[in-house]
């Protein structure tokens, strides 16, 4: 009776941290994604691993957002076609679902338009859309599994992006130590890491690193306080509005897995989690953070890394003698 | 009763067809691998998708010798280090444990001396052995693993490419229609497949294309009765002996998953099986195949397909400050 009665009061105790900590804490728990049209997920994994949506034959949405990485490719900004050299840090696509907007920029909606950009650009994987579409027509397999799935004989490119954006929506990195700290367990975080937890609230990075993601939520301009160096010649969201005070506008990125998405920043620059810490406080909050401080926050951020997703490797259907060639 | 003797007869008459076809057939029956070190097979598949092995971080293993695409690119020859070509097609890795000698022209003994080559080679991964080395050593997981699995404090080259090799030795395709009518299952095959092998066999395509790979067993003179045509300026074996005789002499390639393995020859010069199915038997055994002829040893290769490697994607562990930065 008395073990009952003592589960009982955790139980109680443990669902009361819950709430409270679910309602009052700035940073929201992941979940897994449920309810998803598993044929979708499916296609949409062979989509994300199928090089031929390239010239090359070569580059896949997982070149660049590669799931063994983090869901990034550790580069300041991305190789594609050619060795082109591209003008972005590559963001991750881990809980990129939960992004307000895709892109640095804000330039897509969501995860489905994202999806269609890189393939047509010449930097990233130079293709057309209609080459794109082209090739999966001509592979009997690929005209199989869109009709089972979507029901169509031609395929479009909507259902192209539909599928890699419904298999994206898997990607979701559940039960960091963060989250099952924000769900009661007092023993996952460290004593530095709640501490540098606190840290990261006073300081006010909360303002703009909110939410599910830390991040995602709001765009802020890079260089609030200070100016922020960088060689990199991208505009940020003024290149969308057209208007001055957008420039270095950029979508706030997440920090969730943060210790696997080195370099850091939209050009890539900073490799040291802890020099982005107070270099971030620098120029966004105009605070300069002790030695102390900043690896405490260092500490805090490394307890957003979750559970990483298990993804087996599809196998590709081949060509046909319809399929055209790659272009290298 | 009448059931069971049924079943009785039927498992004798099963087992008397399989011992004899395995025994006179002179293709065999490939076996999924058992015994290996699980740790080493971890690792192994680790550092396979590792591309912290390449100058520029970005190409792995399976940029050439792609799991989700038979093993292979699908590209004439492969591209490596700022868009480099290849000198060579880039042969699978499915089944390639079972090779007698690896690379084309046979260069090196094993897996392990092979996994070696890639590394170091300026067109592909353009790294040098003690670059990759210093890199791995620079990550904490890896020492870790290091440790664990081979009980050394300083990593070597020998490490990572015998753990390469193992966990290669994993990626057999056992179970293909033709291994499963190997073992007496008569149905496993078509009456055009049946037919096709037959053609195979009294065409003299066994003389090189047998064993378990249907190939890999030996070398040959590409173009032995008639000159292969090719822009390829690989003389093959003569590279490594020096004698004129072995001049466009290579390893004998598997066609174990021949459907999804092209391009196909050491050049990639033809992407059309059946046409190879011709050339070969025009370049190498002299003789003309009727279009029937052809099509049906062609519809007899695809029964070489087997159950592709179910390979779950790594995550790999993140760089420290000490990780040198990629050259890009």
């Amino acid at each position: 009776m008395k073990t009952i009665i003592a589960v009982c009061v955790m139980s109680v105790l443990s669902f009361g941290a819950y709430a409270e900590r679910q309602s009052q804490e700035p940073i929201k728990i992941i979940e897994p994604i449920t309810g998803l049209d598993a044929k979708k997920v499916e296609l949409g994994k062979t989509l994300w691993f199928e090089p031929r949506l390239s010239a090359s034959n070569t580059i896949s949405c997982n070149s660049c957002h590669n799931i063994a990485k983090g869901g990034v490719d550790n580069l300041p900004t991305s190789i594609g076609h050619k060795w082109a050299i591209g003008p972005i840090n590559s963001p991750t696509v881990f809980n990129s679902d939960l992004n307000f907007v895709q892109f640095w920029n804000g330039r897509a909606k969501d995860l489905q338009e994202q999806a269609a950009g890189p393939i047509a650009n010449p930097l990233e994987m130079a293709f057309t859309h209609q080459l794109a579409i082209d090739t999966l027509q001509s592979i009997p397999q690929y005209r199989q599994w869109f009709k089972e799935t979507y029901g169509v004989d031609t395929i479009t490119i909507d259902e192209v992006t539909d599928a890699i954006a419904v298999f994206e929506q898997t990607l979701r990195t559940p039960n960091a130590p963060f989250d099952q700290w924000l769900k009661g367990d007092d023993s996952a975080l460290t004593v530095a890491q709640v501490e540098g937890y606190q840290l990261f609230k006073e300081k006010g990075c909360t303002a703009c690193h909110a939410g599910p993601l830390a991040g995602g939520q709001m765009y802020q301009k890079m260089g609030l306080v200070k100016p922020f160096a960088t060689d990199n010649p991208d505009i940020g969201r003024k290149a969308i509005t057209g208007n001055e005070f957008d420039k270095f506008v950029f979508k706030v990125p997440t920090l969730r897995n943060i210790e696997l998405t080195y370099p850091y920043f939209h050009d890539g620059s900073v490799w040291d989690l802890q020099e982005a810490v107070s270099m971030m406080a620098d120029l966004q909050l105009g605070q300069k953070l002790t030695q102390e401080e900043s690896e405490k926050i260092t500490e805090f951020l490394r307890s957003l890394t979750g559970d990483l997703p298990q993804v087996t490797l599809p196998h590709l259907p081949p060509s046909s003698n319809e399929t055209a060639r790659p272009n290298i």
